[in-house]
């Protein structure tokens, strides 16, 4: 896929051993680039785990167990940094990478971990890596980068903006009207002049009722409780459900419009492939049979009923 | 976008200040017309939020914040009429605008606050402006006028109106025969004659729960509990689940027409614009490759694999 | 929309009253016919209500409200009769509308309240026609006969029904799979030996759990505690949700393909009208341009951007 | 349908009894193979219900019952046993059929049965075969080889895989950070100094409750009860909602895709059938009218509006 070689920081360096590392690092496309990619997704999908393990109540009181994952995490860390030096060390203008998005989301991830693991280990130290730690989370989004087709699904995404941004407003007055509505509706007092026990205690609180309903998530934490608001949210949530259909319907539009330019642009050049039909053959299960054939062009066993 | 033009809710008057003032409020294509319509949005944004807090708990009980609410209130509600003032000042037509859908609109928002705000603050009156206040949500509404894309969406929709009625009568059969078979499975006494305890109290309870089922937001607040009920459920929840398919299928179908009429039309034209490739130079990063190109018009890299 | 001749039971009879009558009760062309339709779907929808509201609990104690919506069911029962006499009247072939499915599920929504009506108001004999009376709902039924567009969908969905028969077996094969999987997994005895508290009591429990999850309804009733719970209904859930793409996206694309059908078919007419573009003149709002023009044939604006 | 044959495990062996059975096991084209196929359809269904039977709470305490379950299950399992020699009898390549997926399948799902069946039982042997009946679920994965439109369905996802990792990436990176930031919001002490009582309990617990939020699932046994954390969750549902409108999007567009490629190659065989408009005539009934009609060949009515 000769589109990903869009997403390079820069031009490739000299060759040599600095363009072999480059090549494996950023490139991807040999034997030894690939099993590089999926040792960091490993490494990155790890790191991640231990953070998220650290916070489990059963491992938080155990000291031996936590000593354990800090050591992994700083050796993980370790690993990131020596990743983050290859990196600037074989790109051409190392000031471009360490300045880029991803230059800075590499630096982010493995940078307090390490500063943490070699300083004190004081609790308020830890309080303010806690925060940091959220950053960490980019680190998968390096993932990103590693696929072509996000390029086809970012633009068909960008060319759809217009009609996304009328769609949200649609959905966010229709959230604001049902929510101030449900609000006035089931927030009065009781009959006996008690206050309402209903959920609906603030017009915020009822905009969080309308999101939840109206993307069907529905949790029933917040649910109407008298007749009029049981009314009210069932048409809501008739609404919101037809919603739903309208940003599929010019997503899809838009993503065959990009499959139709892609196949256009693949039938405009001279050395064009042949097309081939999509079935194997019956009979001795060949491919690659083109588009006009009836009969197999191994065997004659006939491909296509009569 | 010409088609924003359209929107207009008569001629522009003769030009002079009146007409400059009509350029920025009403047409929002040059600089000063979007910096008023952005400060227009967030204003609106500002006195929902006013609102919205008035009514949280925390806040009603605090008087020195309800007052500071109110006046942020009023000083809008002032803005809201100097712009409906305005308004009213540069149109040709001022009677056409008064009485049109926005101007109504316009005039509904601001006036109750501003009543309230200059006359007496009297409990009695804030219990009548409060559902007042409801109307005044309508604000928002204005966000539609200012998008373009609106158009080709509500065009669609109306296209499918014939199958989206069919399919909504589709669904409250479905909902008006799973409530009432709920009812009838799920409402019995039990075994030792005391009365069910089922959520199932009535028809339309047992609609409201269809409802709330076959549109998959599913609040739990009323579940069957028989087993006769759960597999009567299971099968309704499979078909409803099968049922959001059909619209959405058949709204895509139609913005795939949509968006093939638009392109038509474009190409159709004598000047229609050369198509480009939706490809950068993977040498250069340069754009703009025509259709049929196979290598960079500026570096002379090959673009797509051979 | 001449396709809706189509739906005819028999041939229209010998042209006098009996014509005037067929072409207003079945035909819903002109002005008379479309009023029957509009009250007939009026009734039916009073008829449904009128039955869901005898099962409010605040209703079923108010005898004197009782007696009022019976008498109303039996008024409406008694006109569904006039209208069912009429329409054997009008038909050529009286049988064959008889035994049709309409004339059917014609006869079945009025017969058991008129002679509930007729006959006692004895308390077992509500509790039959209770029964019965399910069999009523069917009569809004109808609705489906009054719009043609409903055999566009019907057809679309009749050509995916292999995919979708496939698709429903995955659906099955994971909701087994899952069922079993969580049972074994959440219904082990605690620690302490006492039995599990879990909800996933049985395999059909833990199946209908499954249904519940993978349609996204969600109600909660039934929840994974344990950890290795948790991690397989999150794999479940996101399984799930992928899967509800697949239909989507076959029904999308056999709903384009009926449409690019009509699209043909009335192309290849002689007398195929001239295509308009979609948009209207930015300066005299003045629509029907041919698809080629530029400029505006009443006022001569430009109707495109250069 | 001829595409159904290139599921063959192998080519079918010389004419003869073996052919015969071969024809009606594995091929299921005339009455017999199609019986047979249902039958076992049901045999399967069958089996999986007993299993599921025998953990109801209601029958697991009844002894007789359970023993009648057993015998069912030990019949059935013979049944698929039978079933299973006469498939590696009529193989011309016996040994291919036995290691091939389907195979393997077809061994495990009576064999675990059959054993317990004719040996000893003991109440540990049946804990032992609790779990190996899971692999018996399985068995209904049979189905879907009976049907030759999953070709088409995966070939289409296949050919949307990059497209679905980007996508599964992209969700896995949404539930990572709004897991971790949701835990880093709602955990926290109380402002009285008690500890937090919010199921935000860890970073795993976390992310699942992201999961069942932007799957949309929403159970409601773990739910934001803090201002911000209510926030920051109504932000990422409207991002999770938003997120399943890509998929569907370009699965939609892929099936579009196939759908067209079908078209282009049936158009290209010399002897492709005449297209047929997809009406039938108002007249007469009559179907199979082609494509340029306008009036029917039957009774000449005219088949479209002018």
């Amino acid at each position: 896929m000769p589109l990903s070689r869009q997403r390079l920081p820069q031009r490739p360096p000299e060759p040599g051993l600095r363009q072999k590392l480059y090549d494996i690092i950023f490139e991807a496309e040999d034997r030894w680039g690939r099993a590089f990619d999926i040792a960091l997704l490993i490494a990155i999908l790890g790191s991640i785990a231990i953070v998220a393990m650290e916070t489990l109540p059963s491992v938080r009181t155990d000291a031996e167990q936590v000593r354990w994952l800090v050591r992994m995490e700083l050796a993980l860390a370790i690993l990131f940094g020596i990743e983050y030096g290859l990196r600037v060390y074989c790109c051409r203008y190392p000031l471009r990478y360490i300045f880029s998005f991803w230059g800075v989301i590499d630096l982010i991830s493995f940078l307090p971990s390490l500063l943490v693991g070699l300083g004190s280990s004081k609790q308020n130290a830890f309080v303010i890596v806690r925060s940091l730690r959220l950053l960490r989370v980019f680190r998968i989004l390096k993932l990103w980068r590693l696929m072509s087709e996000a390029d086809v699904l970012g633009r068909t995404i960008w060319r759809s903006r217009g009609k996304i941004v009328v769609f949200l407003s649609v959905v966010m007055v229709a959230i604001t009207i049902s929510g101030t509505l449900m609000y006035h509706v089931e927030n009065r007092p009781n009959p006996d002049g008690s206050p309402s026990t209903s959920g609906f205690t603030s017009i915020p609180q009822s905009m969080y009722w309308a999101i939840i309903t109206m993307t069907t998530v529905g949790y029933g934490d917040v649910v109407p409780t008298t007749v009029a608001g049981k009314l009210i949210s069932a048409v809501l949530i008739l609404l919101g459900y037809s919603l739903i259909i309208v940003p599929t319907g010019f997503v899809s539009a838009e993503f065959s419009e990009a499959r139709r330019e892609q196949r256009i642009f693949e039938d405009s050049l001279p050395e064009a492939p042949p097309r081939f039909a999509k079935v194997s053959c019956p009979g001795c299960q060949a491919g690659k049979h083109l588009v006009p054939a009836i009969y197999c062009h191994r065997c004659g066993t006939r491909i296509l009923a009569p």
